[in-house]
């Protein structure tokens, strides 16, 4: 087995043969993207090709973000990853609540969550299990990251419990400012999380010893993101029409688009980095990706879709479907459960991979 | 940044020189509850005044607890502690069944198993890692505690999930036996605490090297704990029957009143005395008494409460509704995340205290 | 306090004087339930004579298997002591599912969780902690049996969840193929964790220095297993005859004898060995016994039902009761609680044992 190692690209030297042939017939994705949306293709070519031509870009905002990571270090390095990788997804649901389909963005936080838990984190440990028998990571790093990852979810899904337990016959405005409120606390709570690992307790994410000497430079690096970012948004505008156009014709399940489909595009990029550092036996950057994107779509990207979505004039409050909740609640369990020992092999990794398999199943046959 | 001891005034040297004009001003709304009582003052004032009024009375409690419970050690000290800070709630609950407010009085006990963990625990945090940047306590004991707390609210909330999952539709009797039921199977666990922390596994709570000398004499301590107590009792039926003209006046959210309001002025005891704790870095004092004090509400308070209500005549259940639950559950789930490690930082406190102040709003919210 | 050694009896020793004579009686109780049968008796002295028949064999099957699994060691031991701990269930729910009573097998595939989780775990830690004042276990293996076991869960409560969400307007067809889709996907698991826990990674559930030396012979123990099992089946469908017609006539709560009752008989055997080795300090066993068992049964004996139950025709989905998942999901929570410390008193086991009392209580009063 080999991984290709996109950052060769720039040295000119690819490990794998079919690498190159690959990479352009993903990157030709991009432009025929452009031109099946303006010669008004069927909707399902569409959403498949501009899906698809949004995942080297993801897979390259990756590569770069890991390349400017390595300036910074494992600890800001892993939130970097995060949020860029976030950046992803805040630009789809930004386009997504344009078009008017906030249950479509509701469900793809909520994929997120789960995503970057049991498939990154699954994946991570099942590819890097493989390789080796037992991995190790830090484990106070682990847990200070898993139990944030708890309170930041538990924030997030208090409103929609609240309105559920409640039953339906709270007015809108309430939901809303109650939304309000919460996205605010929310945001505070993401400040104290910068705060915390960027400045007062950084030893802790930013151990040493596991440190890669970067192979861009800085200024290279940060170019690449960049045109990476403004691509990835011009497609999401094509991916949202092309799903809006699915959604209305084909009477395909919102949620399980949502959850699962947008989810899984929108965060490739920290999926590919994440099993790559499991490969190659870092898995502190492993979990410190996982954990720390879920907490920051929780923290950071939910809160700030909540704001933008007022500002774009289509509301989108933190009522979630009680089988979100439930899901979110059992993955954020699990990955403490699986992180409190700071160790891995492959069938922690199968049964995380198992469990989203299930969920999967369940999005999918959700009427 | 001060802290007034209180303990230093028999002494006659008070620390901080505004602080006997305080401590004078607040003992004075004592007599002023039951004067405005008396003329009958508008409901709000005499809730404020007389809540208020109860907070240096829970303070002082808090203090002659505290020293009490340095003549027995830290273990037992701070299940004294608790017991007692639990006292001001007792008497507030009886006060509130005799009047009637059965699901005020359901309320405050949410609120203060949730008030213990993420708000006493959170500002204990949160004040200590203003001064300490990694504070520690004692692993086992935190464990054990929140195992016991676990178990203690898993048998609190099975009655109200049963009757949640089976619908409305079983007969009060039902419910009640099954409470009464409940409420025996709770003392014992209660009683197999007792015996366990106190007796055949006292070393895990009493270990060595933290203890202080106390400076109140044990009969001092003894005494002032009685006025104190009788003084609260005496408000207590102020301050509820101030409670039920606001509900019946202003339709303020029952709900809100206890699991909020009436939880935070019954504990204030322990919230002085485990921030004090937390300040002093004797971590272990304070995850003691906010752990401690949680599963004596759930083991001790609860079931004592059942059955004084069928005395008095105003049967209580221990059917909660499903936030109340909900809500119950995540504190639990976080306590037991952030005592795994056996540290603490001002990012974890700040954690809770958001998560406190998520529930608070839902709660205030709530329809 | 003695424990009689069924073991003993082919070296014609029986350590204590009164073990032949009630071991006679309980034998005599199989030939008795088929004379009963044939007399058609009163269903309730059927029921109460044919499952209190079944517990002699369950400990015999029990016993057996510990001989045949000391031939293999304490891993694989383990294993097989769940396994065939299981088939005593899995046989009398085959009986059950032929007799169409689907709603009893679903419940006893719960109460078999929470059965080998609270009641053998509880009464495990509780009779080794009178005689041990602190009892421990391999962390590592109990982390890794309790992380398995929550993602056993998971994937197991899924679909319930998923319908409990949606309302219960799905086609009963969605429910069968979800089932059934989610029941390939935890036999998956299962075989994921065979190959773990037998072959890559033997070492942590196979240590040294606790392996007992078998005194039956292979043979022998594979005999009496056997003979156990079909005297076992035979029983079965007795005991059920007598379930469906006490349910029938007496109005008795289907849900309560499947949690309660068919689930004690069924795992009768691991309770014994289990509360046997915890008698004799090897606290390793105990806990894989019951943490192996409760995965065994969602992770094999519930997926094995679902395609035996529609091979027998009466198809059973795996959609439970809102109230039975949460009891699973309290039981795991608190397994993983009481396990990651690698350490048991008898104080853990009282609390285990009062959450499985409260448990029964809620679904005996469930109407």
């Amino acid at each position: 087995m080999r991984v290709i190692y996109l950052k060769d690209i720039p040295g000119s030297v690819l490990e794998a043969k079919s690498g190159p042939a690959i990479l352009l017939l993903f990157l030709g994705l991009i432009p025929l993207s452009v031109l099946l949306w303006l010669v008004h293709a069927p909707f399902l070519v569409l959403f498949s090709v501009s899906g698809v031509a949004i995942l080297p870009l993801a897979y390259i905002m990756g590569i770069s973000t890991e390349e400017l990571g390595k300036h910074m270090g494992p600890g800001l390095g892993g939130l970097l990853n995060a949020s860029f990788g976030n950046a992803t997804e805040i630009i789809i649901a930004i386009a997504a609540l344009r078009a008017g389909l906030i249950r479509l963005v509701q469900a793809s936080i909520t994929g997120s969550i789960i995503g970057n838990i049991l498939l990154i984190l699954g994946l991570s440990m099942l590819v890097g299990g493989l390789r080796f028998k037992k991995q190790t990571f830090q484990r106070e790093a682990a847990t200070t990251r898993s139990t944030m990852l708890a309170l930041a979810t538990a924030g997030l899904v208090m409103p929609s419990l609240l309105l559920l337990s409640s039953g339906t016959d709270i007015p809108s405005g309430t939901i809303t400012s109650m939304s309000l409120w919460i996205a605010v606390l929310l945001l505070i709570a993401y400040g104290g999380a910068l705060l915390f690992s960027l400045h007062t307790h950084r030893h802790i994410f930013n151990p040493r010893g596991e440190e890669e000497k970067p192979e861009w430079s800085k200024g290279y690096a940060i170019l690449v993101l960049a045109a990476a970012m403004a691509l990835v948004a011009i497609l999401s505008e094509i991916l949202i029409e092309a799903v809006e156009a699915s959604i209305e014709t084909l009477g395909v399940n919102e949620l399980f688009l949502g959850v699962i489909v947008i989810a899984v595009i929108g965060n490739a990029a920290e999926h590919s980095s994440a099993v790559m550092m499991a490969w190659r036996n870092k898995m502190n950057l492993s979990v410190a990706i996982a954990a720390s994107s879920s907490a920051q779509i929780a923290l950071f990207a939910a809160p700030v879709l909540v704001f933008a979505s007022i500002l774009i004039g289509n509301t989108m409050t933190l009522a979630f479907e009680l089988f979100e909740l439930i899901a979110i609640g059992i993955s954020v369990a699990v990955v403490s459960a699986v992180a409190s020992d700071g160790e891995s092999n492959w069938f922690e990794g199968l049964m995380l991979l198992i469990v989203y398999g299930i969920m999967a199943v369940g999005f999918f046959f959700l009427p």
